[in-house]
């Protein structure tokens, strides 16, 4: 099978495990909230319901592929178990994901409202706390979705002592990212970044968000040691890097339909990416104020997000993140091929990496 | 040892390990900083230093409290794991804490500023998006206190599969006062409850979370069987409701100070409590309009709520309130003398249901 064809296939079934768990869920609202009214029934069946909506309306789901290939590389075997616990990791992302966007003012997710956005619209026509409704709404839909995916884990088929290893990388996946999102809270209201912290950013809020931990996970529940782990970590590291830097690209240059978010919203939040870094620093005054100006500016104009595009390219930042990019994803491949990992596994990673900086989404 | 002397013994106990923990918090969140900026090392050092500050300035901890006796109710033997573990109750406590003090707009938690306020007011001279970052820092802190207690439970010296159970049982705990949040969250816009809603509300949203729920943790910690667990919710649910009436006295008749929170809070947010709900049966229609205008208005003056508080008493509400509870706590003990438990756990187990009736903060 070719390796557009396994994503495709690996996307569905986890899609198809999502749906499971969230029409169990419905249930069990349903049931708690059987002697209450009409009213507060169905308030707690649209909690779910929307957090379902979320869920399921797209994304590309790296991070349970990604726990499904770790537990094979580390050995695993059967693919049903796997499969059922991967799907924790995605739902503790969008917990992350719901409080993140209200936290960054999205209001679009995926090509949709954002929770928070959602609530506000439905309560605009009866509430002037509408706007204040929306966030508690986030705030409320966030958590419980926290609580979903720790409970996927906990119930999942695993050796209880692999089930509480594997709680404990998850805990700690979530309080990295959580240092990170902390920097992006005061990201308004900072100096300008250095290269060594952009770089740690980088590391810390996507590599091992994205890449590292979630095939940590899969590979504990594999019975995973320091070892496997170490060269899980190999691959992970610079790839997850280079997904970001890819990210970043696409963020800037990209298409936004394929895309579901509007292009320059980096910018607009004042993030400083590898991309906009390198190119403040190969700029002369004339751009690198026409940087500055843009950068956090939430009014920013069509033709303002034109002209730093045309900065990045002229300094050759994008052209630098392109090839760093490039350089990652070698470093990932050759850690891979020394590995000594079942076939199927290596050769997966390996296409992955490829795809990790050729995908337009 | 006699009772109070007991509870503050244990309080100490707790507390003592709340402020171990966080100290070596602060020391992880600084090593993983490390190679960021100063700047960026104050933020995460910051942010620990704040919920460490919220969780250790004052609370009852009456949930680890009881998950302790839950564990010696249950035959649980040595006193070192358990406490270390019950404090993981107490931190999920504050995570929840933390969040609805952003839901409800509240200013204030134990006599000090809550965390999304304090941030405000840190942010207040530096931007104009004070009060959105102020909402995002408490997001996240909460967001990162509740990683914090799946940790604690997570790492605790029990065997591996009591610590699942347990974590199942503490995903139960926060998914079911999730459901209560989710209506405190619409409350502002809703219909009149029900005597029926309003004592499923005082069921989930206390009874369980605050008595039972903690008491199960400890239990199950112990190996406790469905038995066990069934004895410790007979004391539990009528427990947990009386200690809500008496919250809902407290809140309107109770001593400001003592309490660290203004008078006529529930009244102002419109909380629909079953002091409110008796009050408005009994009234007459001037009464009931006097009630009506007060309920949900966050201008409320001092003056109205004197009214309010003179028509809870005038109709019996404030009495039938007390004599529920009274009730209540006599079924509580009830349930108590007739279980196998250890009797230094039914001692103080008896000697607690009156201490909630009779309780001032």
């Amino acid at each position: 099978m070719d390796f557009q064809k396994k994503i495709t296939k690996l996307q569905k079934e986890i899609n198809k495990r999502l749906e499971i768990f969230f029409e169990k869920k419905i249930k069990e609202t349903r049931s708690i909230s059987l002697l209450m009214s009409q009213m507060t029934k169905e308030i707690s069946d649209q909690m779910t319901k929307e957090i379902n909506n979320f869920v399921l309306r797209g994304g590309k789901r790296i991070r349970p592929i990604l726990a499904y290939y770790g537990y094979f590389a580390a050995g695993g075997k059967g693919k049903k178990a796997i499969l059922d616990a991967a799907i924790s990791i995605e739902i503790i992302h969008n917990y992350l994901l719901i409080h993140d966007d209200i936290i960054d003012k999205d209001e679009f997710r995926r090509g949709k409202p954002t929770i928070h956005q959602k609530y506000k619209k439905i309560y605009q026509r009866t509430s002037k706390e509408a706007e204040h409704l929306g966030i508690s709404a986030g705030i409320v839909a966030g958590d419980l979705c926290s609580s979903f995916g720790y409970e996927i884990l906990t119930k999942s088929k695993f050796p209880d002592s692999l089930k509480v290893k594997a709680l404990d990388k998850l805990n700690r996946i979530i309080t990295e990212v959580g240092g990170g999102e902390v920097l992006d809270v005061f990201w308004g209201i900072k100096h300008k970044l250095s290269r060594d912290e952009i770089f740690k950013i980088l590391e810390y809020k996507t590599a091992r968000y994205t890449i590292e931990g979630p095939l940590h996970l899969g590979a504990i529940l594999a019975g995973a040691d320091k070892k496997i782990l170490k060269k899980l970590s190999d691959y992970a590291i610079p790839l997850g890097i280079a997904f970001q830097i890819q990210d970043d690209i696409l963020g800037m240059f990209g298409d936004e339909k394929k895309l579901g978010k509007p292009i320059g919203s980096d910018l607009r939040e004042g993030k400083q990416t590898l991309l906009i870094f390198k190119a403040r620093r190969s700029a002369n005054r004339r751009q690198r104020k026409i940087i500055d100006r843009a950068l956090g500016n939430l009014n920013l104009t069509k033709n303002q997000l034109e002209k730093v595009r045309e900065i990045v390219i002229k300094t050759g930042s994008l052209n630098f993140a392109r090839n760093l990019a490039k350089k990652l994803v070698s470093q990932s491949k050759i850690a891979i091929k020394k590995s000594n990992f079942p076939s199927e596994v290596k050769g997966f990673l390996t296409e992955l990496a490829d795809f990790i900086i050729e995908r337009e989404k």
